[in-house]
């Protein structure tokens, strides 16, 4: 089997919230198709570890944001790369409560599909939910953000609780041989210096020692330290 | 509820592929998704009315074929538009049968994942078939199609046994209000002059009226005679 072929699949790039009780949390997620058109259904995969799963789970609703290609890795790496059991996933962002209770953004969204679970399936470590559009609304004019294009242009990564994780995604990055290149011992972004780090303002050519001091990572906020030479 | 949000959802476009007996048969898709890694999973949405969901159900086997963003619309419609029940849509493709026995195309494939049905939920006008991905390997090198692609470069339409069929699609079409361009009243393309039609030959600038008379729709193979003018 040729896991690579995997990564010819499709996606976008999503943040699916749902509450709990007071409690709101969300979580970047591509695994989200429409699959029906009468009534509008769509199909959500959440990984059962994660905190979203449970308040799915609980709530019974969801909502979901589709983000915008401008959208910056720290945004995607603030919903995926951290627990919303340890922090407030939405402190400082602009968003506000849909009419089912469940967060949706407002900045670097397109806009929204609020929903209710009608069913849901056990699919080994993430549960597939269906839910029935209860509400959908635009937020921004853009072009959506895509996997392919998280990957190739804004050289973002994929926690291992993601439906599409290969392993090989890490080998591939360690096996960049340029010394120049740094990577995240958090969560395997690599800084390369012929890139820089638009997002946080860093010009293309910046090496990786001429960075601030309080510079971090711009996928999942690790400090400079957390670095360390790509192999 | 605005439906036109649910356009900002990302697809790509797929051949899903079954077989029944000795029969073969295959359908355009987009609501194909890996739903989880360890082991390899996949969620296909298919129309319960296509001859592909009852191929699925009965031998509870299928394969996807990845399209390169190059597919002529003639083959995507062909796949899209047209029955397994009526007419071979294989007859003069290049394919080659997968391990499970189901058809893999052989052009304009970046390469196809074959697998086994472990379970299946009943989503309304879908089955949401989940399965266990048996082998995948690539054909050849390229880009994905995506529906994005699909609909802005390559002006394809969606059928109405498509998950993610717009009413509104068929309105749009009909605004457009040059008398130049014409309508297929079969499967609703479009033929712009401007365009033209490249993937039969047919260069940008070509009037309707000076099409060769042989020349048919490339989304669905209707004939000339079954044009209008755009309303």
């Amino acid at each position: 089997m040729d896991t690579e072929i995997f990564r010819k699949i499709s996606y976008g790039v999503y943040i699916v919230s749902s509450r709990k009780g007071d409690r709101i949390n969300a979580q970047t997620a591509n695994a989200v198709v429409q699959i029906t058109a009468a009534p509008p259904q769509l199909v959500l995969g959440i990984c059962k570890d994660n905190f979203t799963n449970e308040c799915i789970k609980e709530s019974g609703v969801f909502a979901v944001s589709i983000l915008s290609q401008e959208t910056p890795l720290s945004l995607i790496g603030r919903f995926g790369f951290k627990s919303g059991r340890e922090v407030d996933k939405f402190a400082g962002l602009s968003y506000r409560l849909g009419n089912n209770g469940c967060p949706v953004l407002q900045e670097h969204t397109l806009g929204y599909l609020e929903g209710k679970v009608v069913k849901e399936l056990d699919a080994g470590t993430h549960t597939l939910f269906v839910g029935m559009v209860t509400d959908a609304q635009r937020v921004n004019e853009g072009e959506p953000m895509t996997y392919a294009y998280y990957h190739q242009v804004k050289r973002g990564t994929t926690p291992m609780s993601a439906p599409t994780y290969i392993e090989a995604e890490k080998k591939e990055q360690r096996e960049e041989k340029t010394m120049e290149k740094y990577t995240c011992t958090v969560c395997g972004y690599i800084y390369d210096p012929e890139q820089g780090d638009p997002d946080s303002g860093v010009a293309p050519g910046t090496p990786f020692e001429e960075l601030p001091d309080d510079w971090v990572c711009p996928m999942c906020g690790a400090t400079k330290d957390q670095f360390e030479p790509a192999e």
